[in-house]
């Protein structure tokens, strides 16, 4: 019963490759390369790569390690207009030296790393909160824009090259997009006007590795931004729409990856002695020193080359191009600037 | 421009828990469960678990850690008639205590944790390898059977219980399938006959978090089982049908995946003190004292409720059922047997 064929691929790999031509990837036909994805990511012109502000960045130095090494993790927040209720308070913790002292409290195997305030359950231990933080509603989960139109956060409609056959297959969503170097899902649906339906995109970031969440408690609840946590295994898609998502670790995410598991219940530490302490969380513009931080522009010729080489490997350590590639398989490049 | 939708679960969330009907299930309309997927797993009776033959474990003994706690990895080997030429290397190198004194050589972090003979590319250091260890072909990355018919190790046509809505979605393959406690992914195509074309479904096993790989040069080489790799990120599917998997981590994932991160290129640590020391590398039948293990079995009206549950989330902590789960979303359940 059990025969051998040949290797489908081997007419995919047999394809000469031909120059990358940018109108056909423009029309969603990204030409096969024999490149690996690095090796197109290390080749893309600087005009292809967007800074980071250093405003937007959430810098935060763990307590050294064993050998007395540093451990700083570095997360680029959500661009508005996706979950800024959170971002705005989670700027005021910072400010307010919130999570100095405080430390990481659980950590899940295949699962995330949380950090906050350890005593936050015991109203006498716990550390005060700023009292301006929002509460925000449960809505801002998702946002909604005119059907077809995705835009970035400065209001201006987003142009990508990334082919459709990729974005449409995602068993979570209709399709996906990137929007300023952040996963998306996004869905169609019809909105009720007061004379008509209108059809009306719904979109929300996705829990990729390392994507950093809000931790909180039963629903309406939608957590202030004092605790957080980062995926550290295969992407949680069940907890999109349903847990706010406010940046992603573009740097030192295996200081918390490489973590103990914690033996308690949901991987949370049995004994204070097991967390690790975080010295200081500062916004990027507040530390001094800092590298300058740039990602691949997902909406970049480059970025769309990328993707596609992901989808279909066709450098040498391959026989069989993928045909495809879910999101989270699919990380955006984030470089230093020289 | 930005607006605000009501859930659309709340819809779902409002439809009434309906008792569970076996013969909804087989038709694939899986009832609605307002139970976490752990609660179906806890309430699944004796006969939807099925055993793990000691004889089909690998159980690998790394030296202790920094506090001299053990740590004991237990690997299940792939089933029949999947993967098999590497299998019975594996059995061969375990049998020649191959692994014994070798050692972990590369923790990439979101990527793999790979073990084996750090001198294996060193002629004048390298360990002997067994004499008589196949060379298996590329051909047998993949399976072949009839269209529409997926068979058990022992032969027998699969009868599972899991929604075709829920396997049809998936961005590497035409649907998944869980064989025996294993992800596989599947795709039709036509074989050529002397006389006609026939349908037949190729079917290959899927890189899941803690499926455990093959480790090879260059095509076409296979690699012999000598070098093995665990998954311990997002699941690098475009290695499927490029690479052999061999087994799945059941139990002490989390003490390769909490390794520290190689410095080197692909993760490769850099020196030989930041290895970690493999003891023993043992098949589980040959290991005094060894539990038994047991997993949901995944044709299983248990699983398919399970798996219902992983895609649609109904339980209090959730607002909004995601409508879909990939299958790497999907672990398989394991458990010691009390």
């Amino acid at each position: 019963m059990r025969k051998h064929l040949l290797p489908l691929a081997l007419l995919l790999t047999a394809t000469p490759a031909l120059p990358q031509a940018s109108a056909n990837i423009a029309a969603g036909r990204a030409q096969p390369s024999p490149l690996a994805p690095a090796e197109i990511v290390n080749a893309a012109p600087k005009t292809d790569w967007a800074a980071i502000a250093a405003s937007d960045l959430l810098v935060m130095d763990l307590a050294p390690d064993s050998k007395g090494k540093p451990r700083r993790v570095v997360i680029q927040l959500m661009p508005a207009p996706f979950s800024q209720g959170w971002v705005s308070n989670i700027r005021k913790l910072a400010a307010a030296r919130f999570w100095d002292g405080t430390s990481i409290n659980r950590v899940q195997d295949n699962y995330v790393v949380q950090w906050g305030d350890a005593n936050a359950e015991d109203k006498a231990k716990a550390k005060r909160l700023p009292g301006d933080l929002a509460a925000v509603p449960e809505s801002e989960y998702i946002t909604t824009s005119p059907f077809g139109v995705v835009r970035k956060s400065d209001g201006t409609p987003l142009r990508g090259y990334l082919p459709e056959s990729i974005k449409a297959a995602d068993p979570y969503a209709e399709r996906f997009e990137f929007v300023e170097g952040m996963p998306f899902g996004y869905m169609k649906t019809q909105e009720l006007g007061i004379v008509t339906k209108t059809w009306v995109e719904v979109s929300w970031p996705v829990h990729c590795y390392g994507m950093v969440g809000v931790g909180r408690d039963m629903p309406p609840n939608t957590g202030t931004g004092a605790e957080l946590y980062t995926v550290i295994g295969h992407a949680p898609r069940h907890l999109d729409r349903n847990i706010a998502l406010v940046g992603r670790v573009i740097e030192g995410i295996e200081h918390m990856s490489s973590l103990p598991r914690g033996t308690g219940a949901l991987g949370f530490y049995e004994t204070p002695e097991e967390r690790t302490g975080i010295v200081s969380v500062r916004i990027g513009s507040e530390v001094s020193g800092l590298p300058a931080y740039e990602y691949l522009a997902t909406e970049s010729e480059s970025f769309a080359r990328y993707a596609d080489a992901r989808a279909n490997r066709r450098d040498a350590f391959f026989i069989r191009p993928a045909g495809g590639a879910d999101i989270c398989n699919i990380p955006v490049p984030v470089r230093r600037v020289k």
